[in-house]
């Protein structure tokens, strides 16, 4: 496959200045450069494991995302980063990312395991619901909208004695109730005490295992108000169901699918009815094809064409790449997802075969995230 | 079933002096009284629900208790503590007890959930084990005679990352780093990078649900290295499985065995072979055979007659009573281990039932333990 120039290519800069919207650097305006051609495919990175590995960049990650900028600092190959992790708003991610690799990095390249959870405004905007998670779950459902949302964090603290083992937690009898006295002085989100939880989102890996499975056992055999009866559970949704990832330690890291397997089993033992659940996330195919969408709208703000944005030109790649380290995420997502995906398997993360892997096959493997953007450069006819 | 005299009763202030142990106040060698002649039954009590709800005496405990001692404060019918629960050594829970109750109990009355780890000593005693749980489970191991013991709060200290959402819990890395760099410029307990940990032992309810599962699969599933290849899994103990167990909040709180559920289906999902583990704890019948061994020393300490005791006759109780609040555990253990045992039900924990429980039905059901005592001594004929 060859590059393709556009006719959209050739583009005064005034108009190109209208387009490029927050994916232009502060100093565009005053670039000698001519605007970037439209390519025709476009690149999903994972994250952790692949540009991440901890909290430090890996595989050369800051020269391989570079690339794809223009020496102007603008865009100039469509990407984003599509991973199961998340905790804190896209546009905060997003501001990380850009400090981490030295590039400006728009919170719309920033899809996160709970980006979805924006769909679900609709059902959920009035209704009481809790976030739970590391990071600021309920930071980030308040900016998608939500207007009763409440931590589990918070909401553990209206319930006294809920979780016995409190008194073994130092940080949560200080932390919180401190937070909770401040909180009620002004207002909670909601009455929790007379509002049933209409919703559970699980943002992020959740900290405190044995408070949070306890408090959502309440929560999802009572009908939404932990000590009373038992009800009809509220609706749950996990932003992934990771079992393991790599994190910094030399062994996988137990995730997010394995505190979805630790309260199911559980509950599902504590109670009559089977726990409900819908799980977001890679490997499901409409994660990439969600991607899809999203690489488009990124398009078209590097491109801003009207007429074919809407007559949804702008969507149609040639190819569209994942980059990740995990093969059953991944590289199984990729594959589920069909064409026009192409599997990039890095040997950063995860995976760490010398081949390729057995059940998961890539269509291609490397070993770091730069050799990635290079083969895929290279094969794309670019440099 | 009438109050029997025995004619060890009868016996000189000096001679019952050397028998008392424990069992006697300090006060005892000015008493005035007789010694207390020799009962044919016993009492076992459970703790949380029966004696102490949350961590106050309820059902009148104080009242009732007291009524199983002379008015010199020596104990006249002998009773044990028979719980779940733990995390204390037996010396120290016997000393709160005291205090909470307004008696001197004896460390022999006290027998909780990981008691009979003892028993394992000669397995175990020069061996690399870890201890998890909350209280001191190190201490309760160590006081045993275990001699290379780690908490699983210094184990997991040694292995930096091992445990990627530490950076969460503020607690965890100043409390228990400061204590790691202060333990290993004295000398740990066993060098945790060389020696592999033979087993493990759950003393108590688990704090840090997700680094303890994190950690315990990383044990488990290396043969005691953690980070290491896969190996034979180590041996791992559970003092108890108690599904839930009645708190100070209105509904019951997960215990142990939810604890046990979760780590086994998780490891089970990482790992190719199932998760292989003991649980000691009531309902199990040899819980209530080695109470009742015990209460036959308290007998025999209330009682001294050495040529009775070798032959065994102070264990010969006519009826033995198990007072506990949970039908599925103590009523339900009481009856599966059959005469001399008979079950009293209180309402003041797990049970609230009117009427018996269905399930599990109990010999005699009584609102509070003031009123089994009562039950109990008016059916021995005391009083």
């Amino acid at each position: 496959m060859r590059f393709r120039f556009s006719v959209s290519a050739v583009r005064s800069r005034a108009e190109l200045l209208r387009s490029q919207l927050d994916l232009l650097p502060r100093s565009y305006s005053h670039s000698p450069f001519p605007p970037p051609p439209r390519p025709s495919f476009g690149i999903a990175f994972d994250i952790d494991g692949v540009i991440i590995g901890g909290s430090a960049p890996i595989g050369g990650s800051p020269q391989a995302i570079q690339r794809l900028y223009a020496r102007d600092g603008t865009l100039r190959i469509p990407f984003l980063f599509l991973t199961n992790g998340g905790g804190v708003p896209e546009s905060k991610r997003a501001s990380q990312l850009s400090k981490l690799l030295g590039v400006n990095i728009s919170p719309l390249q920033v899809v996160q395991g709970h980006t979805p959870f924006r769909e679900l405004l609709n059902r959920f905007e009035d209704e009481p619901i809790v976030a739970v998670g590391k990071g600021e779950p309920d930071t980030v459902m308040s900016e998608y909208g939500f207007k009763k949302v409440l931590s589990i964090d918070e909401y553990a603290t209206y319930f006294p004695d809920i979780d016995p083992l409190a008194p073994f937690k130092s940080w949560i009898t200080n932390e919180t109730c401190n937070k909770k006295s401040a909180t009620m002085s002004v207002h909670p989100s909601y009455d929790v005490y007379s509002e049933r939880v209409k919703g559970v989102f699980v943002i992020s890996d959740p900290v405190d295992w044995s408070r949070d499975i306890q408090v959502l056992c309440d929560i999802l055999r009572t009908g939404g108000l932990p000590g009373q009866e038992k009800g009809d559970q509220p609706a749950l949704y996990f932003a992934s169901d990771d079992l393991e990832y790599q994190a910094a330690f030399p062994a996988e890291r137990l995730g997010m699918g394995a505190f979805r397997i630790a309260l199911e089993s559980i509950f599902n033992t504590v109670n009559d009815s089977p726990l409900k659940y819908t799980s977001y996330g890679k490997p499901n195919p409409f994660v990439f094809k969600n991607a899809e969408a999203v690489l488009g709208k990124i398009v078209s703000t590097m491109h801003q064409n009207k007429e074919m944005t809407n007559k949804g030109q702008a969507h149609s790649f040639s190819t569209l790449y994942m980059v990740g380290d995990n093969p059953k995420v991944d590289i199984n997502g990729a594959r589920k997802a069909g064409r026009p995906w192409f599997s990039v398997l890095t040997r950063t993360g995860v995976f760490k075969g010398k081949d390729n892997h057995a059940q998961f096959p890539a269509d291609l493997v490397v070993d770091t995230v730069e050799e990635a953007v290079d083969s895929i450069l290279k094969k794309e006819g670019i440099e």
